[in-house]
Order: C-alpha cells, then structure tokens, then sequence
C-alpha cells in the first residue's frame, strides 16, 4: 500500500493499513488532523508542518472512490495532452489547440477543446493510443502556484482565452495553481487539483467514448466547443461491466423498446411530455392499474375519483400555489376564475374526507385514486416516459390519528417491497428526505417544531420497522417529510419510484377533522403515498428492467398463433377465441408472410408463447410452442397449455416455469 | 263528436268521424283546405268563405294533443280572471292585479301578475276552487279584432303597462286581437288565441302546482313578476300519473339521492360541474368501466389511453377549435403555445391511427378509452350529474371501409341495445340528426355531397338494421351526421343517452391513410361512439332510473352484515373477509347503534342484502338475511347465500330472484 503525498513524496505502509496508519507513519504532529478525516481539502494541500485550519485527507487505495476520482481528473489533462499531441503531430500550431475545462464526472472524465478541426469518432482510437503511451511514460505531475498576473500572462502567450477568462473570473486572493507533467515538453494546465503524482498512477482501465459540441460553460451565446467523452474504472472487470451496461441501456432504452413494441408515441401536435398509449402499452397501464387495485382492495382502501381541473382557490388553500406553482401549469380563466390543472391528487381528497362528518371510527381512511396529474416542466428537460408532463398515478392518501401512524406507515412500506417482489426489483434504498431550516417558510411550511416532531417520527417508525435507509438534508415535501425509494433495474441503472409522505400540514389548512373517543375534535395526519411512481416512469423503468420481454401477465400480447398455412387461420381464430375467452391476450398472424418471417415478428415484439398450428396439431387438439424458456416443444395438449398459462398470467409469476409433462 | 269553431257555432259529427269528415260537412268551399291540412294558424282564423291564404285547421277530439293545448290556454286566462276576482274580493282595487303573459306550455300552462300582495302556496287551493265556478258557469270565449289605437286606450285605461308594452311590441299591421270570457263581468285578455269555445270546455283533471318568482320577459333588469303553475290532462289518469312522477322525480332526484347514498359531491373551493366520486359513487364507475370493457373487448376494441391536454395544433386541425371552441376550456400558454384541455378524444384517436402505417387488414380498427374530457358550459345551466363541466366517457373510434361501414354501424347499434338491456331500458327513440344546408361551413363542415352521401348511408344503414327513427333536421356534429338515442327512465323522463357519428370530414384533414387490397392510399371512414354517453349523465340517469335500488352488480356495497351482540363482531367481520375474497362487497356495521337503527341504516343506504348475525347463524355456519325482494330469511346456508350472490353479479342479473331451497 502506498499514500500519494505531493511533489512526489510517498509513503510505503503495509498491505491492509488504513487511513489511521497512515496519519500515525507520518508523524504526530499530522495524527490528529488526518485520524478519521474524510476529504475536505484537496490532497495538494498537505504541507509539512499543516497550517492552521488545513484539513488533511490521506487517500489511500482502501479509499478507491478517491483514488478513482484522481485518476479520472488526471486522465483528463492526460487527454489533453494526447489530443495538442496529435493536432500539432498532424501540423496545426500549438496554439490553435485550446482548452476549456476538463472536470471528473460520473464514471470518467471530459475535456472541453477549441480546436482547428472537428475531431471525429475515428479520432478516438489514435488519442486512445497516445494516452497510453504518455501513461507509460510516467511523466511525474507537479503543482505550483502561480501569482495572479503571472497565470495571466502565461495563458496570454498560449494564445488560450478560455483559461485568460477563467483566472479573470476567479475573486481575487484565491491561490492559482498549475499542474504541469512531464516538464516543458509536456503539459501545463491551470488546476486546482488534486491529482496523482504521475501519469504511471492513473488506471489503465479507460475509454475514450464519443466526442460531441458543447458551450462554452454551458452558454448557448458562446462558443462551441468538442467535448471529448471518457470513463475509466479501476479494474478491467468494472470497465467491461460498465461497457456492457452502456450497451444493455442502448439495447434496452425505453424508447427504442416502446417504439419497436408499440407501447407509445410521442406527438408534435400534442406537444412535448405528454405520450399517448398505444393499444399494446394500454395494456401494460391497465395491467398495472388492475394489480394496484387489487392489491389495494385488500390493503382496505376505497377508491375515489376527481376532477384533473379546480378553481385557483383550492391550490390556494392547500398550499401549492404558493409552494409549488413553478411545476404547474399554467391557469385558465372561465367567468373570471382562474382554474389550474392539477399537479397532484390530494387537494381534492382531503375535500373528499371533509364532505362528510368523521369519527375516530372511520380512521384509518384509505382514499386512492388513479389519477392524471399536471406538471410543468422545462421542455429540455424532458425524456421519453421518464420525464413527462402527464403523470398516470395510483395514488392515495391515508387519514389516521398519531397512534395509527407507525402502523400505516410501514403498511405502507410492506406494501413497496410487495411490489419490488412482484417486478423482481431487488436492489433499493429508501431515503428519508428532511426539510432544511434556511428553507422554512419559502420551500417548506414554517412550523419548526412541527419539522422535527414528524421527522422524529417518520425516524422512529423505519427504525422499528427495520428498514434500511439513508437520511438527506432539503428535499423533503413542502407539507412534510418524505421517503424516496431509489430501485436499479436489471442492469443497475437507478430509478426514484416510490415515495411516501407524511403531511402535518396540510390537514390543518382544510379544516380537517375527526371527533374522537372523547367528542373532542381532532386533526388527522395524512400520509401521501404513491408507491409506484408514475405509471409512466414505471413502465419506462419496467421495459429496461425487462428489456421488454414482459412478465407473462404483463405482456401485451401473450399468445401469438401463426397459423402453418391457409387452411389452418380459421381453426387459428378458434384457438385465438377459446384463448381469449380463458382471459389470455392472443393474436393470430393471417398474414401472407412466410412462416419463419412470422415466428421472427412475434419474437421481434417479444410475445412470450408463440403457437404454431397445423394439421397435426388439430387433429389432437394439441399445441407446438415456442417460449423464452422452450425454444420448441410440441405435442402439449390444448388445455394443459391453456391452463399453464392462465394460473401463471393470475399469480402474476415473474418467469414462466416450463411446462411440466 | 263536435267540432270547435269560432263563434260558438258547433258541427256535430258522428263518433268516428275524422278531420276530413268534418271538412267535408262544413261544406265544399272549405274541404280543399281542410282535408289532409295539419294545424297551421289557429282555429280562430276560420272565417267562411276562407280567405286567400289562410290555411284551416280542424279540431277534433281525435286530435287529442291539440284540444288540450287549446284546453290549456283556456285555463291560463281562467286562471287570470279567478287572481283578479280573488284580490279584488280581499279589497285590492282592479288595476292593482295587473296581467303579463300566459302561455301553454308542456305538461300545462303559467300565467305572470304584478300584484298588490304575494301570493303564497296556501292562495293555490282557494285560485283553483275560484277556477272551478269560472269553468262551471261555461262562460263563452269571443274572439274580436282590435284597432292598434283602441286595444292600447282599453289597457292604458286598464293601468296594465305590460299589455300595452306588449301591443307596443308588435309590428304595425298585426293584427290585434282580444279575447273576452262572460262577457263585461267577466275576463278579457289580449290575445292570439285560439282557444276553446267556452270555459266549460276546458278539462276539469287540472292543478295549480306552484307560484315562483320570474322578470318580466326573462330579463333581471324588469320587474319581478309571479307565476303560477298549473298543469292539466284530458284524463284523471293522467293527471294522476304526472303527479305521481313528479313525487317520483322528487324522490328519485340523483342531486337528492346523491348526498343521501354518498355517490358524489360538488365543492365551492372544486368549482362548479366538477363532481368528486365518493367511494361509493366511484364503485359505480368503475363497475360502468368493466362492464364497458368487457363488452369492447369481446366486440374487438383495442383500449388507448390519450392526454387531457394538447397543443392548439390539434384543435386547429381537427376543426374543433373553429367549429367547436364555445364548448371549449380556454387555453393555457406553455413556452409560448396555447394548449387546451381537450372537448373530445378524437383527435387523439386520430394521431394514434397515424402513428403507424396501416393497411386494409387492419381495418376495420376500434380504438377505445376511458378518457374524461371537458367542456366549458355555462354555469347557470350546470345541473347535478346531468350537465357537467368534467365528462368520464366509454368513447371509442372505429376507422373502417365504406363496405364495411354498415356492419361495424349495426355492430355498435347492437352493442346499445345490449346495455339498454343489461339496465332494463325499455323506451328509446333514436334520433337521427342531419345538417343544415344554411349551416354550411358555419356549423358544419362545408361538403354539401359528402352530406347528402352519408346521410343516405346512414338512413340505408338504420333502414337495413330494421331500426325505427326519427329524423331530425340541424343538429349534426359538425363533422357528419349522428345518431342519438334517448332513452326513458322507469319514471318515464327522457334523457339522451348514446351517440354514434359517423365522420366523412375530419381522417381526411389529418391525412389519415391506409394502403387497399390493391397497394392504393385511402381514407377511412370514422364513426365516433359512445354508447353510455358520460358516466356522470349514465349514473344520474341510472340513479333515478333504480331509485337508487342498483342491481347487485351495480350496488356500491352489497352486504351489510349486522353482528346482534357486541360478541358477533369478530365473526362478523371473517364472515366479511369471505365475502370480499369471494369479490362481494361487504361491510359490517360494528357501531354501538341498537339493531333496529343498524338495519334502517342498512336500508337508507339501499344495501340489496343485510345479513344479521347471532349465535344461531354463527354455530350452523347460516346466514338470516333481508333483501328486497325476501324480506326475512333465515337458515341458509352461507356457502348458498354466497353463492347465489357471486353468480348474479357475475351475470350482471337486473333483479334477484328469491334464493331456492
């Protein structure tokens, strides 16, 4: 093991040290600033005897993150370096190759260029080549400080205005520093830092990925820049896993997948975020709608159902307008009152829960709703099924007393991990979102006391419930705090679905109440609860998770029967009525098309079983089939077929089992 | 048989004699224009020899409908004479009761006083015994022209500035006419006419209903005036049915029942027409939206699901923004486009049609959503569930050939008269609505042929299907002709229900295409329907039609079971968890009311089936119960009862029949 100090120095420790070792080996006089320190600071800033206020961070190779993260700053001045390399080597002057910025991101890295041609995807390989050849070099980095003026006047030679402009936009005071490797033959670029001390010590599990424009910062007045894309991973085995996962998201995108399925369309007449479903993507809504209400029947809810539209004063009263009008849109005006769309449900239930009396008898109330909501957002912003401006939800609102709460709370919660079982979601993290006291009365309710109390609470209940979660400062609901459960889908991707919310607020602004055991009248708490997202981001999570080979009884279509020949498309559309009249989703294929074309279509829509059907099969009343599964299997008698898949389509199973006999 | 004519003078004719009967004996002069003659101008208007021009009508009593309206105007100004007599006999001066206008209208007539004092309900009873002796004492109608200048000195002299604001109202050159009953002591009005010969020929089945406010001519700037109410039939019968009715209405008001069963609510802060389902009121709806689904589905619909927002674009295109914007929301502006909360779903239907392209073989194509769509109406003529501003509707389009317009046509007939069945809706009349030529390019989509070529596609279609119509000039969709049906309630109110439009106009302005059996692009046809009409209008139809006494199937809770002792409750409610496994909606009453009152609760909220629970039951595994049709059983099985219950639901059966065994 060895810790990276700068200007070279290290540190050899044995195999196994930590963080602690490290700070005792090297004196301690550092000991107490670096034992159990976390970065804060840059490593740069060791100095021998640590100035005052000067936090220390040893970064050792226990610490991969950090290290990655070094590696993958220093990658980009490696770039850099390899890309001046090769426009220079191809007879450009040096100084028509200028930098922007190349800060570390997730997975990698980028470096912003100015240069005197387009670089293209064929570019890649041969600045993949000089990076490494600069890496074997083992150039060692070294950083030093620069006054104000000097930095300017350096850059000013090189011809870079992008680094003249970035040191002017710098306050003054604030130390400039430059990173140089390799000496004068080398590369020096204006950096705050930190980096690893040589080329030798970046990972040579990286890529070079794609180029493409950007603004300069961002800024579509600016110039444009080529941006050059890279990831690197500390192991070769990371690198290939990310790789194939880049390729896996491709192949499975949500919205290569739901145009190739025809699940849904996007539509320029109707505007941006607002998808219409296809018949086959109907399904999948329905499909979910249906369990949810199942699963809800039994839970002990009650449907209700409400208006999209309400007259300004009902997001008055419950706080979103002065809360969250920027999500929503915009108002319509009808015999001088204003009406706005709704961008969530529970306005509406909480006057359902106020249009009768109500008893502690009548607590807990479940109240959901598949409703629509409204949301304003940005247009660039916006994203296939993931990022909408109509929202599908199952949602509901839980109206219970505070004795109730814990048991509706993790009801709730049982009632997620019911679903993740059901969707095979096995990896996720709840998180408990709170409110931020600076945010008080702008971004969140101003009731400190009340804060802290249903955090108090909410913390509690996890806890006794044995969840695992993980606490987030300022991102609570405006009424409340709320729990987030963030899913990855089959290849790892991360998805917020669930969320699950507690209101101390909003109940108070209604004018809620319940007469409790004591005739005394009482406000209850609500629980916001959705605890599948959007049906639109489910199903845009669900066909990546599943790259659109569907569960059974999600599937849109779940028999296909391709008929051998023209004689057998009428005994076909028997089979397809018998199936359909079992409650099975089948289609048969009539088309003049040949019979393996068929087979591919329906694999190409990934329908689960396809049937083929010809005389021998009539004559038995039997079925050759095709399935994920079972590539081929023939000779399985109607009804056992039938019956196999319509008790697997009821108990929703998450892979089909072969079919025994 | 008699014939009224002016004058007093009297025809008698044999029983069984008809209009051109009595032609014929008023002479030949006359018997070209009478015979064969419906009304046009009034029975008054016959003068001997028939001046040029004036058509007769003859009156018979076989013309049952027009002698009551003549009957009915009659008892208007019997009705004047009895207020003038009766407040002059409390002392008032005759000048103080002035007269406005008293006219015929359905079900009976009304007449409007400014009057020295207010009459109230308890004035109805002694206004109809003073009508009584007017009508007793026969007094002779006579009907005599008046100059403008002597009819407006008679009313000045009178003191009565509505008469003579009337006379003042009409064009030089009318002619004015007074009509006077019992001569000087009697009555005299100006009038129009015609009415019948003597007040003893007026019916005696008729009563004074109600007095209410209303501005002179319906303007709030005019004076209030009061009207009296009265309604009147040939037949006692008759009078009586519309009473009954009427009660009926009353009790069965979907506004009334609505509250009382806790179907749904409005709310101030919701806005107007903007109905929230309660629990109850949404079991409703989502039983209507399976039905609905089951039913498209066997019929081969493909369900979509489409935003309730869309860019102004699409409005334009459909045609739905120049035709139709009046019953459009206004719009919203988003990044500087006005979107607009959507009237219909065609359109959306439509981009869906588009979004792929199609051939003859896949036509025909249903397509069908659950979409709520909303329209902006007037507040002062919202009512209820009946005239809303928020529709939930069963909608579908169905994109077809014109060969195969007739059976896809028929097929939606049929699938109407289905559900009229499923409902128990015996009376309908189907309306077939064309256009209007003046109405071209205004109201209607400017294509005079393709009108007239699809109305008689349409009429052969109706024809064909051995369907009885009506048809019905100007009131088309804007994009084709339509039919509507209009149904009667048990209690014999009419309301229109289905709809079904056929659309030659708008596939063609979204380019809509598909590729014929011989590689040729064509456009479909569209029909539009929506069988149920909105779920509101359907449920407040329903409710009255039912008395809120729903069909099992339809019931929001369908077994109440009542525990006789605090120690039934547990069993209670695993009696309660078997009926809901088994899908039966169940509650139990476990509030500490006194049995008595829980089973009136029961029936309040029109349960079908109250099962007590006791000991007894408890111990042999029975149930006793109360239905509507079994007011006390006791014994049965619960394995029967259960059964017994499922299996009607599941059938959808209109009335329980008594439970065997």
């Amino acid at each position: 093991m060895h810790v990276f100090l700068p200007d070279g120095q290290r540190l050899d420790l044995a195999h196994g040290a930590t963080a602690a070792d490290a700070a005792a080996a090297i004196g301690p006089g550092l000991a107490r600033a670096a034992v159990g320190a976390r970065v804060d600071g840059a490593l740069a800033d060791l100095l021998t005897p640590l100035p005052e206020g000067v936090r220390l961070a040893i970064v050792t190779k226990r610490d991969a993150d950090d290290v990655l993260t070094l590696q993958r700053h220093t990658l980009a001045h490696v770039l850099a370096q390899a890309v001046r390399e090769a426009l220079v080597a191809e007879g450009h002057a040096p100084d028509s190759v200028r930098m922007g910025i190349g800060p570390v991101i997730e997975h990698g890295f980028y470096y912003d260029f100015d240069l005197p041609r387009t670089l293209t995807p064929e570019d890649l390989e041969d600045l993949e080549a000089r990076m490494r050849a600069i890496i074997e070099a083992r150039l060692p980095l070294r950083r030093y400080e620069v006054p104000r003026d000097e930095a300017l006047a350096h850059w000013r030679a090189q011809g870079d205005p992008y680094k003249v402009e970035l040191i002017e936009d710098l306050p003054e005071g604030v130390t400039i520093s430059f990173y140089e490797q390799g000496g004068g033959d080398g590369f020096t670029d204006l950096c705050r830092g930190p980096h690893v001390p040589s080329t030798g010590d970046v990972t040579p599990h990286f890529k070079l990925m794609s180029v493409a424009g950007a603004y300069w910062r961002g800024d579509e007045t600016r110039p444009m820049m080529q941006r050059v894309y890279g990831v690197a991973f500390a192991t070769a085995e990371e690198l290939e896993h990310h790789l194939w996962q880049l390729e896996e998201a491709r192949r499975r995108d949500h919205r290569k997948l739901g145009a190739e399925l025809d699940l849904y369309v996007l539509d320029e007449d109707v505007g941006p975020g607002l998808p219409l479903w296809l018949p086959r993507g109907a399904v999948l809504v329905e499909q979910i709608e249906r369990l949810a209400k199942e699963m809800e029947e039994a839970a002990g809810y009650q449907q209700v159902r409400t208006p999209h539209v309400s007259k300004e004063q009902l997001f008055l009263k419950s706080g979103h307008l002065p809360y969250y009008a920027d999500s929503m849109y915009p108002p319509m005006e009808l015999e001088h009152v204003r009406y706005y769309m709704k961008p969530m449900n529970c306005p509406f239930h909480h006057k359902i829960f106020a249009a009768r009396p109500r008893s502690y008898r009548d607590l807990p109330l479940r109240l959901s709703e598949y409703g629509t909501c409204y949301r304003y957002e940005d247009s660039g912003a916006l994203m296939g099924l993931m990022r909408v401006r109509s929202m599908n939800m199952n949602d509901a609102h839980i109206y219970c007393t505070e004795e109730q709460f814990e048991a509706e709370f993790l009801a709730v919660v049982d009632l997620y991990l019911r679903y993740f079982e059901l969707f095979g979601i096995e990896d996720y993290v709840m998180r408990f979102s709170k409110h931020a006291p600076d945010g008080l009365g702008k971004k969140y309710v101003d009731e400190p006391e009340l804060w802290l109390r249903t955090e108090e609470m909410t913390r509690r209940a996890l806890q006794h419930g044995g969840i695992n979660f993980v606490e987030v400062d300022d991102e609570a609901a405006f009424y409340g705090p709320k729990i987030d459960v963030q899913i990855r889908s089959a290849i790892g991707r991360e998805f917020t679905l669930a969320t699950n919310q507690v209101d101390f607020a909003v109940p108070a602004r209604f004018d809620l109440n319940y007469i409790d055991e004591h005739n005394q009248r009482r406000t209850p708490l609500c629980l916001h609860r959705a605890p599948l997202s959007t049906h639109e981001r489910l199903i845009g999570f669900l066909i990546e998770h599943f790259a659109g080979d569907f569960p059974l009884w999600l599937a849109p279509e779940q028999v296909r029967i391709v008929p051998i020949a023209d004689r057998h498309v009428e005994p076909a559309r028997g089979l397809q009525a018998r199936f359909r009249a079992a409650g099975l989703r089948s289609e048969v294929d009539a088309s003049n098309e040949r019979m393996q074309a068929k087979i591919r279509d329906a694999e190409l829509y990934k329908v689960p079983y396809t049937v083929i059907l010809g005389d021998k099969e009539i004559e038995a009343e039997e079925v050759a089939f095709r399935s994920r599964q079972e590539p081929e299997r023939r000779g399985v008698p109607v009804a056992v077929f039938e019956a196999h898949l319509v008790e697997h389509a009821r108990l929703r199973t998450l892979s089909m089992p072969p079919l025994g006999g």
